[in-house]
């Protein structure tokens, strides 16, 4: 069997899991909806597939599997509404950006059995399954401490800004999420410092540009994580566990992996500037993993509740600067 | 218009072949011919493309180009009947083992004003490209002093070895050629020295496993080339080229860079263990070159007089070897 | 002239010191004083140098200049009683575990325009010198964040742990000395959180084995402090800034820079596995500096402050963990 | 008891040979020799040793090992002298660029049983000393292949160039040493080729001041040898070692390990760019073996036969160049 998916949003993001989808054995593009029909023509053309409306996407027996890249507030009630179709779903991230409006949409999902896949892309880099598989096979053994790094090439527009639910649900999240992931244990405290040393506009906002975050676990286990909405030497993305035994880390990735040496020394070039060519790989393992999920009936992971408690770990990270104190997640 | 390319092979370099077609916009599989019909069969399935014999590639009009991956001894037959049948022909290295019949074959390319790019692949690698780049760019300053190592993973079967034409003609050539890439010089001397380290039934087959080879250029630069078929540690190939005012070099590639840290010390990966996975990029670009050259009219490059020229310099160094001595390539 | 300097603690440190100061152009060993004779004698003997009471060294004109590597809890009495002697004083970190006692101390060097010099060796690590030289040179532009990252191989006997003042005050202190250094502006405010992982009679005690601090300027910089009482593979300290135009960071040291590549992969050996070995230069370079600030008449840094600001800090520390909150440096 | 050594010759070298006796316990500088007795003065006042002339040191019952720095042309005549006046001997390589003279002193030595180490320092840096004792742990099994590349900062004036030998006797003669001393067998067979490309006025001198070497034993086994008089980024100096099972390496060294990120990439300094500081451990290590040697009475190592068989690995490759062929090491 083949899996007929379609794609809701031919933008950015949409463009390239169209690629991965096709790239996937056992799965094919069926349909792609757009607001603006000159881009769902253009990408169902070149894959083949047919220009469809969300509503015949939603009526079609033929579509097993929708791919939600819409803007973010339209997630939610697109989830929902391809939930009860039974279609399984892949969305990207996140659900919304209201705590109460995530858990309304995934109660909708678990009434009626849906299967959701959320787009926490980083997962699926092979560097950073690599450092969770060291892990798992206990290597470093009890995981301790996490060190992650992960920083812009360069700060978005202020206008931006306003519509992203600021740096910690639009670009920590990851960072959260990839803390829950390597930490094998479920946060229980937040606690974070911000500023807007970047772009002054982004402060008066009421947005940050520059953060530094300690999360801790029932067990005592510390996540730090360190974003910047600047690195002018690329898009920098690190991660280190230490455990009982050692410690496993993955390095920046670059493009080309020469060296110039001459007076002025020894010069390696900047690291990937975008996100799209660093974690290229990552995004077509997550649809294979979607589809495989799908076509195997196993539930997909991360999932809805993955999403949710992403963002949760936000909400925490900012009450804990509001309030200048320890939050627990349990508060929010 | 879209390249109609038949492939010539569907064995393991035929499929990855295939799928670089497949990837290039502009051009797509057409027909796979193979002896083994079960395997163009399937090759041709997977891509929408149709099961032809030679014959039939031969005089379809609707067959722009050809990819010729079969056995080695039939690479020159092959390229003198497509260039007469006016194809553009992407040969895989060898065009022969033999110096003469290479120089027969390539007469008949030029009366026939033939299109013929030759396989060497690494010249397409993205790291070994951006070493060529900033040789260009005037980084390093004039070239004088080129080092490769190159080494196999594990020896091939004694069985492989008579028929792979030995050491230098079959690993050493990929080397030559990048020599010559690199030293933007033509070579001018071949000295070597060569054992069977590895495995002794190499040795009595006449063959080597470990060989050093210095080339010369008429202006005094230099190429040090170390081979041998036994890195346990992975498949190393590593270039640097050292200029007059500064260095460049490409280092090794691994599938992922971590690193894990444990009282033993600091530990990262072994290498890719397979020419195919290290040499990925390298087989899509040199494919997509292919395409470009003929799609716009212009000379493809590498071409038949670079394999020639490689083939050289590997006769240069077992003459060099057998007779001890300097040998200049115009002797061969 | 040559400085002579007598050396009070012919311990551990008191040896690094003693060869310190004979490697020192301008200075000579004087005196050791020890309450242990035979320590006392075998060091004095090493380097001709007197066996001499803290009383002679206290009335000795020919005395210049002292150095205090004894038992923490005698180091402000010894400041006070050689700053009332005039004699110049390096003294190991920390002036006293007691903020209070710190205060009285220093007002006692200012009262008697004392020369203090504070034993944080990390600042004269050539490593971290060359860090802030950029810094210093504009080539990272405005500091943002600093990273720094110090783990010890392995955790002291809980025995220690009781007189040690505990993590902040024995351990984290460098780093907080380091992260004023590096960031160039005074903290303001600390948050932290720690745990026992490593060996649970840390916790019993009182005390922690493994920390994540986060500290803030005004002007909103951020500094990053991760800790661990227990890195298997050596002793890890590293730090990293982020400016607003680059970043720079300082690697780990190892004893030997080889790297073995077998099937297993690519290793090198652990880190330096002890302070002394890791911070060797810096222990000589500290103590140059203080020469060469007595010589001159100029004052010496790292200061008696600059001992103070850092305890501060870890009262800050300790205080932000026990009651969950940021906290002001400005409330200890 | 306390080894007494005389220098002879207060030089650069002389200079860093002093020190290292001063800081080698067991051993202290007695006496002092120069042609030039400012410079015998200066040095001998910085140790307490005291100025002799040459006769003084031969007649001295005091003096129980000389350590010669002179000019090449003296080394012969005063190491049998010395011999003869059954002082234990250290000598700057080489014995003499005379192959017949550095046989007839050898013969003094022996017939004298004298005590005769050659100062071929880079065995005694502490990185190759690890790549060597991980060939000797049997980490990468038998050794089949060695590359040494030695490039130094930047050419001498053409004026040294007479006096020193030319490159092979000068500067390769240590990267024949370093073959020998990883080899592990002794070297049959030299081939080489040279060439002037950073100064034609070398050229003009009959000298070289790019070389690349291949060098191999009776087992099969290759060294392959890469020189230059120029690196813009520093003193080059890397050995990597393939064997069996793995390969072992040792890479360069910098004065320190930071790294800057900017727009422009990552930037490491260069490296050392002299090779004092770049082998200020090894000069203090080989004295150190010295004296160790001379006090328990075995034979030091490296000694005059290693002296002499670099020599003629050197010669041979000479002779390689000439005749345009392979050279055994037999025929010189």
């Amino acid at each position: 069997m083949t899996l007929n998916v379609a794609l809701l949003g031919a933008g950015r993001i949409g463009k390239v899991h169209a690629k991965a989808i096709e790239a996937t054995a056992g799965a094919q593009l069926f349909g792609v909806a757009d607001a603006m029909v000159e881009a769902a023509d253009a990408l169902a053309k070149a894959y083949g597939a047919k220009v469809l409306s969300i509503d015949e996407i939603e009526a079609s027996s033929e579509v097993n599997a929708v791919i939600i890249c819409t803007p973010t507030d339209t997630h939610s009630d697109l989830i929902e509404r391809f939930a009860r179709a039974g279609k399984a779903i892949f969305c990207e991230k996140p659900v919304d950006l209201s705590v109460d409006r995530v858990r309304d949409c995934l109660k909708v999902v678990e009434e009626t059995n849906g299967v959701l896949m959320l787009g926490f892309n980083r997962r699926f880099d092979p560097h950073f399954q690599a450092v969770r598989a060291e892990i798992d096979a206990g290597r470093i053994g009890d995981v301790e401490m996490v060190q992650i790094v992960s920083r812009d090439p360069g700060a978005p527009p202020p206008s931006y800004i306003q519509s992203s639910g600021g740096i910690f649900r639009d670009m920590t999240i990851h960072d959260f999420d990839m803390a829950r992931f390597l930490l094998g244990e479920e946060v229980e405290t937040v606690q974070a410092s911000a500023s807007a040393l970047v772009n002054p506009e982004i402060g008066k906002l009421g947005d940050f540009d520059s953060a530094s975050i300690i999360l801790t676990t029932a067990s005592g286990k510390h996540c730090s994580i360190s974003n910047s909405r600047r690195a002018t030497y690329g898009y920098d993305q690190r991660i280190e566990v230490l455990g009982a035994k050692g410690a496993v880390s993955a390095e920046n990735q670059r493009a080309v992996s020469i060296e110039i040496a001459t007076a002025d020394g020894y010069l390696r070039p900047p690291l990937h500037d975008f996100f799209m060519t660093r974690y290229t790989e990552a995004y077509a393992a997550e649809i294979a993993a979607f589809v495989a999920a799908v076509e195997s009936g196993t539930a997909p992971s991360p999932n809805g509740q993955d999403g949710l408690k992403a963002l949760l770990l936000a909400e925490a990270a900012l009450k804990s600067i509001e309030e200048k104190r320890v939050v627990a997640v349990s508060e929010i």
